[in-house]
């Protein structure tokens, strides 16, 4: 009996992304289950940075499309050391719990893993991304345990 | 090659308990993990109960123990249905997140498991039981989604 299908990793190239991949890797080979990444880039043009017009006032649009890019670099050289095909990759622009959401349930994903940092006092009144990921899923939500 | 060696399931016996409990279950068989199951139990008495010469105003101790007998009836009932030895069960009193970080350290546990009810809103705000462990763990937390 497998308990997980789909797992989505939500991965944010900081120092311990591989350990986070790699137990992602690991859950999916135990449970035979599909494997899926998702990277999400905050978005850097706001709506406030609109002029009254509705054009974008300073020109902020190279530096998201040079980010895009990074990311992209960055997530597929991550996803083959976990032997994940290209089309199992996702680059989004967004805010990164809603977005996680958003992918997991399009692809019907039953367990998300996400790095945790575990942080106390002010991190935790502001809240974490794993925590945020956690409250509104609607599925299951492992969170890897990495150090600050 | 497992992921996790020693993992701990935390359980409330609300509905969907037998869930959680199958799904740490299933894991620890996955990984040839040892499996713990903790229930905490929310103190009576709280030193507000206290007289001013540290006495307790309200004889609680009678419906403290009966809680507590209760809860390890439950748990016994439970852990049955998940093959778990009896040197494997705790019933603690005490703060749910701080008992259970407590509890997994002391038993050099490398996973936690607690069932979430991903509630939005106020539930966000006034923070979950899941959440709590999750903030302050020094291991890996899996949020098993149950429904409300």
């Amino acid at each position: 009996m497998t308990t997980y299908q789909h797992i989505l990793v939500a991965l944010d190239f900081e120092k311990q992304s591989t350990l986070v991949a790699n137990k992602a890797r690991q859950l999916a080979l135990q449970n035979e289950a599909k494997l899926s990444a998702i990277h999400v880039i905050e978005p850097l043009i706001e709506s406030s940075y609109l002029a009254f017009d509705g054009t974008i006032s300073t020109d902020l649009m190279p530096i998201q499309e040079e980010l895009e890019s990074s990311a992209s670099a960055q997530l597929i050289k991550l996803a083959a050391g976990i032997d994940l095909a290209e089309e199992n990759q996702f680059i989004k622009v967004g805010r990164p719990a809603d977005t996680i959401h958003q992918l997991s349930e399009q692809l019907s994903c039953d367990l998300i893993v996400i790095g945790s940092h575990g942080r106390h006092g002010l991190g935790l009144l502001l809240g974490s991304t794993a925590n945020a990921v956690l409250h509104g899923a609607k599925c299951d939500v492992l969170a890897v345990r990495v150090n600050d």
